[in-house]
């Protein structure tokens, strides 16, 4: 079924909600040795943030026909990993930042010695979650090993390293390419993988397509970030707006320029809508998470 | 059958240098996107420390009848995640320390934010370790499962946070032994199940007598470790001694004295003995690895 406008925006909506409770739910099950742990836990990942790499979840076991239930504990898993990168990446010692989600940091709230905890403690919790799923043992132990190879030295945690030792150098367009293929794209590729893999009929065709439509969605997230970071006030973007060019960290925009950077961006989000070709109309909210993410203002 | 004290101490020196070897050779296959990051892990996480908990994991499946190769992912696992805990531990928004065994601390060497991201990255690398095992799925799963429970804000992050959370305050003993159950048990208890999880015919009797054994031992060693910090030298330590002390944190020997802490050291043993009976024989590793303990002297 091909969706119009408002049928994928209540989707969205719907399916945001669903998962806010669900992540809510969640965290009431963990029995906690330190209550004060457990909120600057909930504090970063529960009840805010867009909510993309949960959403990507939701709609790939939609596309592949799996249900919500199925793919729950995985986008609350992949919420709660990529919630501690954001407590982690936000630490002085880090980006050093004040504001995330229109809220002050995990460690502004915490303090620091916390917020790297619950930072610690939400990468575990997010292999925890995907080990308390309803599906069978094999479609769980793949899903760790999915999410654990996205999230390491070889994705997630070295595009940050890379991230790190790249301020005030200069940087090709393939190296900050691969930069955020690591920083961001893993874990887009997690997601869609997470929700693909909670379908029992999956084939790998399908997880190929997948696959290929997550690396050029993330990276075109990235590339609307850096713009954003230079277009939008802070105010409206929910954290420090302006921050990259400060901290003189190479972005897509000072590579490419405003205008070429924009242009990239709508390429990448061609790329991803020829990546659905395979899956057909059932890729209908895929698609439209594309708009979603070119269109977005914070 | 029942080994002698040069038995044991070739069974430890043995297994220990295999499981360096295995360490190595791990690092060897993950394929680095940042070569400095990776650098900053092998530094935390090769090459030194006394390896209790992979040990416990390969005495563990020893006693089991699992084979080596079988055991060794999940000690090197189990390895991986307890230097991504020194690390973070030793950061100077936690304990702030510049030694850890007997060398410069992770971000003495590559600075605070690699040295977080390193220990994330460890963290990650865990469970993706535990994942590549050869044993079967619902083992590997089982084995991923029993890891992030111990790891996080219900075990060794939980602990962490009422470590930090009780200094300069005063805490009754079964308060700081609650505390070194999360912080230290934990993953005790995860080594010495990861390890008899590797035998595929281990019971649910031997897995309980396994972690009553883990509970005891693991408190010992923490007891042991307060006096160790009181009673000996930095250089013999290879870590900071006096830190409790200084820190004002609770420690057994704060609360109960030296003696009775050396007392309660001894009673541990006993009771680590004792959960041993139901395990026969086949058990004389782990027994012995308790006079280890409790005869340490760093």
């Amino acid at each position: 079924m091909s969706g119009s406008q408002d049928q994928l925006s209540h989707w969205i909506e719907s399916r945001k909600s669903l998962l806010e409770l669900a992540v809510e739910r969640r965290f009431q099950h963990v029995r906690p040795v330190s209550p004060v742990l457990h909120e600057a836990m909930v504090y970063a990942c529960a009840g805010g943030g867009k909510r993309m790499r949960g959403l990507l979840v939701l709609a790939s076991a939609h596309c592949l026909g799996a249900s919500e239930e199925a793919a729950l504990p995985a986008a609350c898993a992949i919420e709660a990993m990529h919630a501690y990168s954001l407590i982690h990446d936000d630490l002085p010692c880090m980006d050093d930042d004040d504001l995330r989600r229109g809220k002050p940091t995990c460690h502004k709230v915490y303090g620091e010695a916390l917020a790297l905890l619950a930072g610690d403690a939400l990468q575990t919790l997010a292999f925890e979650w995907l080990g308390q799923a309803d599906s069978s043992e094999s479609i769980r132990f793949r899903q760790m090993q999915v999410l654990a190879e996205a999230a390491g030295s070889q994705g997630m945690a070295g595009g940050q390293a890379l991230d790190l030792l790249n301020v005030n150098k200069s940087m090709t367009l393939e190296s900050l390419k691969q930069m955020h293929a690591c920083k961001t794209g893993a874990l887009f590729k997690a997601s869609v993988l997470l929700g693909g893999l909670s379908s029992t009929a999956a084939t790998s065709e399908q997880l190929q397509a997948l696959t290929a439509y997550a690396a050029a969605l993330g990276l075109a997230f990235q590339v609307v970030d850096d713009i954003l970071d230079v277009e939008t006030d802070t105010a409206v973007l929910g954290k420090t707006a302006g921050k990259d060019a400060l901290a003189n960290k190479p972005t897509m925009v000072s590579l490419l320029g405003l205008e070429s950077a924009k242009h990239l961006a709508k390429e990448l989000g061609e790329t991803a809508q020829v990546s659905l070709l395979p899956l057909g109309h059932s890729a209908w909210v895929l698609q439209g998470i594309i708009d979603q993410v070119l269109k977005r203002r914070s």
